[in-house]
Parts: structure tokens; C-alpha cells; sequence
């Protein structure tokens, strides 16, 4: 059945349930969890966002290898959560991070360093690029909402050039927080048809009938992630975190249906 | 002696002398790579930035960690290029990644995100916190360069924003690239004595002298990858590499007098 549900995967094995808490190889018990959230949810969601920094802090490379290959074993794509932001050379050596080692179907970029920096990625025709525009977080504004000479705001420019120069291979994507349904509505006005993902529900408070509302006339993925994965921290955590995601799955449902 | 110099390390393994080109194993090719361009320029370097990307797409964290060891080993710091750049809850773990698993001296982060995205890292009041500021790439000007409605550019704002407010554990450096002359001198009218540094010199084709002279009157670490890295692709790699990083180091010195 039609999801727009994305489940993050932000291993933290302080709130993993105790059996796999305690472990010495994290790329063991950090698969074995997302394996079993994965397991409980699989039919609940369009795809995995994995964050990469969640990996990185534990050295589990290899979980997340592991992680990507047995969501894609799923037929479910992965969106790798990276956000990477370096100029050209470099850029394409974090693409073929992304795309060769890590073999995603999608990663999200940061576009402070202009469009060369993004090339690499987009040069990937049948990879999804996510670049960031307003971010969920509250520090977002420091520069996202910055009011340009033209009267636009600096992620209303960021939404025209990635619907427009920066889109030439179509297949753009932006990151609009569900934190913030005013700039999410300006966005879409900008983008047309454009997807957004729109993580900051659950733990960041994002509410989702206004997001679906502020962003509906394109493609939208709602990403939640704390809020599913720690559900519980017993040994029924994979049951209580399909419980949040069916529950999350279903109001996006209702609402898109209203909407 | 006094040196300026920062070597990049941005290894290529299709760039290696032959007899490390083709190893089953990259991690233990690429960390004798480094170790040799280490051992080779010591003595002319103020600190090295391994460069996260080249490391990654490679699979090769293991050399990345026994890299930056050697290079703690022989007493200089260590500087990671990550350009990292995410939500609070987030930068916490690549915080923990750059400084705890990968133990670095200092880390450049991207102010996309806002203040509370860096917060993480300024917390780590004994470690530099590079941010980017105005990039040494062509697209660096997409977004840098905008004018805002008070008159000021978009890296205007990072660099005053930088210098005050994101700076008060007295930790925060700025990345500005040696490829903008007029901005960097503009960022250094705004910051006064805060370090600064440079890349983009060698294979990007920024100018020593002309730098020096934009970028007086604060700290600056002038740093140089490829030129240096590859000056060779034949067995003497690390000898030349030497002879490349010497005349680089004499070359910012003799203008840092002139200056």
C-alpha cells in the first residue's frame, strides 16, 4: 500500500534495548538492530534514511554497509543521510562514498559551495540528490532565512537554482524541515512538482498535517526517526517501533487523503 | 623553523608510485603513502589535513585513524577535512567521530546549519574549529557571494557571525580560500587576528604572495595537497614531494617578511 512514511536509522546503542547494548563490536549489535527495525517496518515505509554520523561516532562502516545492502535486499532504496559539501576533486571521491562503496539510491548534499560542488553528484542520472534548502533545526534560520538584496530569503534562492540550473539531470530533490510549514508552503510555490523530504517529525515536534498540507503539489517523504527507533528501549523495541511507524504511516494517510 | 605550511593529504591510490598502486588492501597502501610524505616534510609542515573523502571513498578508515596517529606521534597537529555540517543531535556525533574516534586537533564544519548545528564542535574548547567561509572553488560564489539586503555578502555574514557570536570559547578559525584575494582581505578587515586557512594554492592556482599580503594581520596556514602529494608518481614520490612542500614553505616565508 501507498507510504510516504521514511524511517531514519540514528543508531545510539545507549537506547538500544539491553541485549545489544553492551556489546564490543558495534557493527554487529548496530546491524542486528537496524535489522530487526528494518524486519518490523519494511512494509510500512517508501525507504531508509541511515545517518551517516550515527555510524561514523561508533566506527561502524561495516554496519552500515551491511544495513544498506539488507534494506536494498528489501526492495526498499536507501537515502543516505550525509550531507556532504566539498569543492569538485573532492566531491567526487564523497560521490563514489555514496554511491559506489555505500551504493545508495539517494544522498542529501550541502549547498554552501555553490553548483561545481554538487556536479559530481548530480552527474549520477539514477541517484537521487537531496540538497539541503531549510533545515528542521531551530539554527537553520541563522542563514537559511537570511533576506537577500532581490527581497528573497536565502533558501528561496537555494529552492529556484536547485529547480532550475542545478536540475538538469532531474533528479533533484530538496530537505525542507516539517519544523516549519511557512517556508515549507513558499518552498513549493517555488519548486512546482519538485520532492521534498521532510524530516523533524516525531522527536523535533514537526506536525504533520500542516507539512502535508503547506507542502502538497509534489512529491513529499515525511522522515521520522528517533521517535520510531526508541519507542521502546525493552525487548520488545522492533513491535513498539512498528506500532509508532504504522501509526505515523496511517496519519500521513488520512491526512493526504484530506489534504 | 617557522612554517606557514599545512600538506594536505588527499590520497589517490591511482596517483601511487607503482609499487603501491595495486594492493588488495588500501588501507595499508595508503598509510604507507603517508607515512612516507610525512616522513619526507615533517619538518616543513605547522600541521597536515587529511581529507576525509579521499579516506572514505576508499574504505579506508583504518589508514585515516593510523594517519593521524603517526602524524600525533611526531608531535604536529592534526587538522580533518570533513566540512561537516548537520542538526544538533547529529553534529554530536560527528563531533565524537572527528575528535574522540579519529582524535583530531581540529575539524572544518560548514555553517549551512546555523549556530547550533557548530555548537557541538565549539564545545570542544581545546580543539580549532575551521568554518567555511568563502571557498577556493569557482561555485564557491553561488551562495557566498550573494548580497544581502544590508549591503553585506553572504560570507560577509558568516565572517562577522564567526568572529563574535559562533566564537566564544575562542576556538573558531576560519577555511577562505587562496583563490580570492579582494574577499580574503575583507574577511580579515571583518575578523581582525583570527587564523585563517588558505587553501587553494598549487593545483588550484592560487598565489602565495598575493595572499600573504590579503590575508595580514591574523594567522594564516597556507595549505598545498596535489602539488605536493604527486609531484612524482615514480619511486622518489616522497623526495620530490619534499622538494615541492621546501620550496613552498621558503616561498611563504620570504613574502611573509616582504609582508
Amino acid at each position: 500500500m501507498d507510504t510516504r512514511l521514511c524511517v531514519g536509522l540514528d543508531p545510539e546503542p545507549r537506547q538500544f534495548p539491553g541485549h545489544l547494548r553492551d556489546r564490543s563490536d558495534f557493527n554487529d549489535s548496530v546491524f542486528e538492530f537496524n535489522k530487526a527495525i528494518i524486519d518490523a517496518t519494511v512494509d510500512l515505509t517508501c525507504c531508509y534514511k541511515p545517518q551517516f554520523a550515527h555510524f561514523a561516532a561508533l566506527g561502524a562502516e561495516l554496519a552500515l554497509e551491511r544495513t544498506i545492502r539488507y534494506i536494498q535486499d528489501n526492495n526498499v532504496p536507501v537515502l543516505l543521510d550525509v550531507k556532504r559539501g566539498d569543492i569538485g576533486s573532492t566531491a567526487e571521491k564523497y560521490a563514489i562514498e555514496a554511491f559506489e562503496r555505500y551504493g545508495a539510491d539517494a544522498a542529501t548534499i550541502n549547498p554552501y559551495l555553490g553548483y561545481d560542488a554538487m556536479a559530481p553528484y548530480l552527474a549520477y542520472k539514477d541517484k537521487g540528490i537531496f540538497i539541503l534548502c531549510r533545515t528542521s533545526n531551530e539554527g537553520g534560520r541563522d542563514l537559511q532565512n537570511l533576506v537577500l538584496d532581490n527581497g528573497r530569503q536565502l533558501f528561496e534562492h537555494v529552492a529556484e537554482q536547485a529547480s532550475s540550473v542545478w536540475n538538469s539531470h532531474g533528479n533533484v530533490a530538496l530537505v525542507t524541515g516539517a519544523t516549519h510549514a511557512r517556508e515549507l508552503r513558499c518552498i513549493r510555490e517555488i519548486t512546482g512538482q519538485m520532492t521534498f523530504l521532510l524530516p523533524g517529525i516525531g522527536a523535533q515536534g514537526g506536525d504533520i498535517a500542516e507539512s502535508l498540507s503547506a507542502g502538497q503539489g509534489g512529491g513529499l517523504i515525511i522522515s521520522s526517526s528517533r521517535a520510531i527507533l526508541y519507542a521502546s528501549s525493552g525487548p520488545d523495541f522492533a513491535q513498539a517501533a512498528r506500532v509508532v511507524a504504522e501509526a505515523t504511516r496511517n496519519e500521513i494517510r488520512a491526512h493526504q487523503l484530506a489534504a
